[in-house]
Parts: structure tokens; C-alpha cells; sequence
């Protein structure tokens, strides 16, 4: 897979240290962890934006993802310092379209690549909905 | 942690294969895993007795985890067969008490041994409630 | 992503039943385990060619994943038996590539798509290898 | 279960969010993931002594977890700030006590209360050991 080569129209650096609990018995991060990395990079990347994810879903919209995808180039280990940078390339609509380089920090390591889509929906009638404008504003 | 030295009113052997994804990197299975086994190997009982815990929750009664206790003994490895026999020893009542021995079955050794109490909840409320009759006739 | 429209080399069902652990407050079971699932999936159909991939290990061999990706088309829910057919359409030399097909076998509906690469990788020297040749003779 | 009533000859206090990945179907934290967060919290607690854990068991120590107890009072929700307040009250010797409380900080509730005791091990031999003298100092 291959990240956009455009310039982003958001772009988010988080942090955070893999838990020992989050290797398998290689001593790598298990492949299905960084799902749960990415989701973490995602709501604060959301947040910086003055939004609350928690909030959106509480006012009736949900975020379930559509697709994923991800490159594993470099395992990653125990305790180790993560730097997930979010990107976001075009305007979200119907469908947010995210992508994520994961940077081993003190090894200044590009690890893995991945990509995931998520769509709004209505959580009411569970159906396909637009965007909202408090959400979108931030994205223009 | 001891478990009940008496007969139980319910006892129910739970049969599963340890994940790759559930290992640490000290080849073990991690230690918060057990519970994710306990959860599997409670709802296979309460299944045996015709109830779904699924369609319960569907009427309305959930069952939060109030307490849990966990004692490893021996590691569990990866790609393990495991036997977990779940037993109960009181009635339930506004609340369930289960126990756990957890079995690796091919080197036969009990390698864990685990309690969990549960509580009914009315899940419109939530508040706490009696375990419904279609529930608690199996447990007489 | 699309499944190759082809005759696989191999294909095996695999059976298992979600979790509660494995949902999320959306009630759908989250994004990231369905890694998990395929890595079970992957186990099983490994094993039902008399290939213990937890003895390819002790063996000195590892098999990291170097791709993954996932289409999610409708969700999975807590409690439901649930299918996942795991295809592979070509011999693995150096690596392995595997298809998923995931359905909730009580609505017969197919709910997702995958797909996961791994490389043959020597444990010592942490190289990559080419398989071994008892792997690759039951793909033959 | 009860946190000792007296004076802790440590007392750490570590914060982390809740992730999605980490609630339920109920729309709570599940209750096998507080055992990754108290993993977690013990982590930056040894750390703030200046030992690395991941350090230790590259110089031949493991710490395996031989007990786990926890008492849920109140549910933890999707995006809450968490304080987990980390106390030892005895100096490790063969075997390191901790103990936890699980503080929702916005809602300023005590939501649970852990004890994980874990033994140091010669990760060599899988034999128990003594903790290292760098470690001990810091509980002195």
C-alpha cells in the first residue's frame, strides 16, 4: 500500500508506548494491535479538532469502518515509544479515509503503513448519513 | 483462592485452543486473557441449560461482573487445548457466583484457578434485579 | 479488495462463535479482532495438513505478517456462529498468502473479506527463509 | 477485597483514556482490560524509579503474574480520563504486591479496585528468584 504522495489537508502526530500485553510470543506487537493504535491516533486527532468522537456518538452518529489496510515493514516491541502520524487526505463526506505511518521513535524507524475507512452512519436507523458540519468545518 | 470444597449445583467443562494473539512475549498467555476464557466457557454453561446469555441481554437483563479473582499456578502456552470446568455452588439469586479450574489437557496439569461474580441488572435502570425464573430453574 | 476469481490451491472452514470481550459499545464485534479470527482460521487449515505451525516454531521457523487487509460489509455481532473460509491460491515459496471469507452462518450473510501475507522467516537470524519443504508439499 | 490501611512504601499515579477497542456491547470497559491498564500503570511506576521492566527481563528476570484480584464498583465508559493509582506496602523480595485504584477523574469516582502480585523469576532457568538489588533499593 502506498500513502497518498499529496499534501495532507490534516496531519496528526500521537504518542503512545506498547503495552506488554499488546506482543505475542515473537516479541513483536501483534499484527491486530495496531487496529487499536490507530483507532487510539484517530480519536485524538478527532479531538485536536475541538470534536469528541464520544460526543458525536452520543448526538447519533456512529463510525464504523469499512475497510483496512496495512503494511508491516518492521516489528515493533515491547515499550517501545510510538509515533502514529494521521493523515487525512480529502474532504470527509459520507466516508472519513484515513492513513497512518507508525514511527518507532527512539529507533527513528518507519514500522508500518495502514490505511482505514470509516463511514458515518445514523445510528438510529443505522443507515449512511452525511457528515456533520461541526465535524466537516475542520477539514476544509 | 480456594475453590468451594462441596459439591456443585452446576459444573460444565469448556474446551478451547489458546491463540497466538493471546501469548505474550514471554511465550505465556497473558494474564488478562483468562477472563476473555472465563467469559467464553460462562456462556457455553448457561447455553447447556438452554439459555442464551445473548437473549437475555435481549430482554432486557445484563449481567456486569461485580468481582473476579484469578490464581496461575503453571503458564498456559500457545496453540494449547484447554479444558476450563466452570462450577457453581449457590442458587443465584440477584447475583452469580462461578468458579474456574483451568485445565491444559494434553500435559494435564491445572494450571489456573479463577472465581467471578456477576450481578443482574435490569439494563433499562440499571439497576441491580433478580435473575429471571427461566434462569435460576436450572440452578435448583 | 477482491478474492481471486480462480480455483484455489487449498481451502478450509473454520468455526468459531464471537465473544463478548470481542464487541465494542457499537455492539459489533470491533475491527481489530477479526485478525485474530484469521489467525485461528490459519492455524486450524495449517493443521488440517498434519502441520503444526506451533512445531514449525519450535522448529526454528517464524511466520510474521507482512499485509493485511479487510473489507467489512456488514457487522458481526456478539454471540453468533460464524464461518471463516480461508482460501490460498498460490504455492508458498518464501511466502504465504491467504484469503478470508467471513459469514454469519444463521443469516447466511457474507460479512466480511480479508486478506493476510506472511513471510517465511528463519528464528535465529530473524532472515527471511523459504518454506519448509513439508509445509509446501500439501499445497502441491 | 481491601487496599491495606496504612502508610504505602510506594504510591504511583498513572493516567491513560479508555479506548473503543476496549468497552463492550454493555457500552463498558471490559472487564479483562483492567488487567492491561493496571500492566500499564506498574510499567510507569517502575519506570518512575528509574528501572525499565523491559530492561529487567533483557537482563534475565521475569516478573509472571501468580495472582489477580478485582473488585468492579462502577463501570468505566469509552473516552474517560483514568487515573490508576498504583501502592506497594511491603518490600519485593521473591514476590512485588501491587495494589490498584481505579479513579474515573471528570466523574471523580472510584470505579474499581485491583491487587496483582507477581514473582521475580530467572527468565534462564524459569526458576523464582530474588529481585535484582537496583530494584528493591527504590522500595526501601
Amino acid at each position: 500500500m502506498v500513502i497518498p504522495d499529496k499534501k495532507p489537508i490534516v496531519r496528526y502526530d500521537h504518542f503512545l508506548r506498547s503495552r506488554y500485553g499488546e506482543t505475542d510470543k515473537m516479541g513483536y506487537v501483534y499484527y491486530g494491535r495496531y487496529l487499536e493504535y490507530f483507532e487510539e491516533a484517530r480519536t485524538e486527532m478527532i479531538r485536536s479538532y475541538g470534536v469528541s468522537y464520544r460526543q458525536m456518538e452520543d448526538d447519533g452518529i456512529m463510525l464504523p469502518v469499512i475497510h483496512a489496510e496495512l503494511q508491516y515493514k518492521l516489528p515493533l516491541f515491547y515499550d517501545e515509544q510510538i509515533k502514529i502520524r494521521v493523515s487525512v487526505f480529502d474532504v470527509p463526506n459520507v466516508r472519513l479515509q484515513t492513513y497512518y505511518e507508525v514511527i518507532a521513535v527512539e529507533r527513528d524507524k518507519l514500522c508500518a503503513l495502514g490505511e482505514v475507512s470509516l463511514c458515518f452512519m445514523d445510528s438510529e436507523s443505522r443507515k449512511p448519513c452525511r457528515a456533520p458540519e461541526y465535524f466537516t468545518e475542520h477539514f476544509n
